[in-house]
């Protein structure tokens, strides 16, 4: 992991930087049981937090974004959405950074210099199919995985209220349109389906209402079951149908008609 | 107007700001015809902007957006709620800030190099009441005036942008939470309120089934018709019943029960 070429964007010269301003990416993830966040360990310390960094003086915020969460884990994302800007004067006062005593380059020393100045974050969303991914840590970390949204370890500065909003922005999204043509593989069952908006929003469903309410609004597709030994157990399995679903993503599935 | 005391904060001393980010504020109300947005003239240029500043190194950046919105406009609003954060490269490029040949004083010169640097901007979003706002422009501009959504003049840098950004908040928000709290009178009529929602939709509706809906979800109360001459003919009047307005607005009126 000690790759130079691994190191993000502007690592020893800061000045390349917009200042006052960081980005943070919430990357959520569903392994068909629960959701899931990206984060990445601080190379020699206990402490965690969110894929961010800098905006570059000559690129906009939201290639930033897509260039950040590359530099940082390894995945290449092409749509991340911005969903809430973080600016409270005390946002980082919670898990400060640690003094970082092991590492002595001075790329480094000059990289936390600039950090120890107040800068607000732009926090952006994506959802994910877990299996698509194969997260790497860059030379500022030792790890880069997926952690249960329900029981986050210990996160730096405010990143624990930045993945609440983003999981609040997702429960209130599920309100208007539908959610999960990212964050299922390519066919799931009815049950995968409803497991992943029970996750979102934290209580039970019906199951015969959510069954009903899903293929009335005409976005999923019924396949036959799969044959096998016990067939007549077997599930069906569904897709999205990408032209409905978008529809319905562009026009909202709201109370007034 | 050329009250120092209303000169914007930070004026002639731009070290007490955060650098590289700016706010621009959306109040939007309603005249009960069309939506109107309110914008400021720049003094001697024919040349409107929205409501802006920057944040101050020692404010959070919801304080910030209170204190500018007050003092460029006069009006004090308690909740202005951020929307989305503008950060594109050329977002200034479009309709740049003027050369300011008239304004020879020193303070104005600095503010000007100030804003000459990169900065992204965070867009605030406030509804009111038309009739309860009394807008006063600051000793930058030379009018404080609603103009209709509709037909907006030329504005400032994406300012245009940001305005769109804002509607498309409102029209999506509509979708699964009442709107209108803040920018009807304290009783409106059910043809106010549905001119209302078709404005922010950009779109007729059907009056029977609005009316229908809209009583249905029980956040409306009806009071007596107002006896006069016509009193036949005389509408009945509305007003919102709070605590089921804002049950709606925190459970959402979403497809999924």
């Amino acid at each position: 992991m000690n790759n130079k070429k691994h190191y993000p964007s502007g690592f020893g010269d800061t000045s390349v930087f917009l200042p006052g301003v960081s980005i943070d990416c919430v990357v959520i993830g569903f392994d068909l049981k629960q959701l899931q966040i990206l984060l990445l360990k601080l190379k020699e310390h206990d402490l965690w937090m969110l894929p961010g960094g800098f905006i570059r003086l000559d690129e906009d915020m939201d290639q930033a974004a897509t260039r950040i969460l590359e530099e940082r884990t390894g995945i290449k994302l092409p749509y991340l959405k911005q969903f809430h800007t973080f600016g409270d004067v005390n946002r980082r006062d919670k898990t400060k950074f640690p003094e970082v005593k092991q590492i002595q380059e001075d790329d480094f020393i000059r990289l936390i210099a600039f950090i120890e100045q107040r800068f607000i974050s732009s926090g952006y969303l994506s959802l994910v199919d877990i299996r698509s991914c194969a997260p790497t840590p860059d030379a500022l970390s030792d790890q880069c995985t997926w952690q249960a949204a329900k029981k986050l370890p210990q996160l730096l500065y405010d990143h624990k209220e930045i993945v609440e909003k983003a999981m609040e922005q997702l429960r209130s999204r599920i309100n208007y349109m539908p959610v999960g043509y990212s964050l299922l593989p390519e066919k799931f069952t009815m049950k995968e389906f409803q497991t992943l908006y029970e996750q979102i929003l934290s209580r039970s469903l019906d199951r015969g209402n959510f069954q009903k309410k899903m293929l009335k609004l005409g976005f999923l597709e019924r396949h036959e079951k799969q044959l096998t030994g016990g067939a007549h157990k077997a599930p069906y399995l569904y897709s999205f149908n990408e032209k409905r679903y978008n529809e319905l993503v562009k026009q909202g599935i709201g109370y007034i008609s």
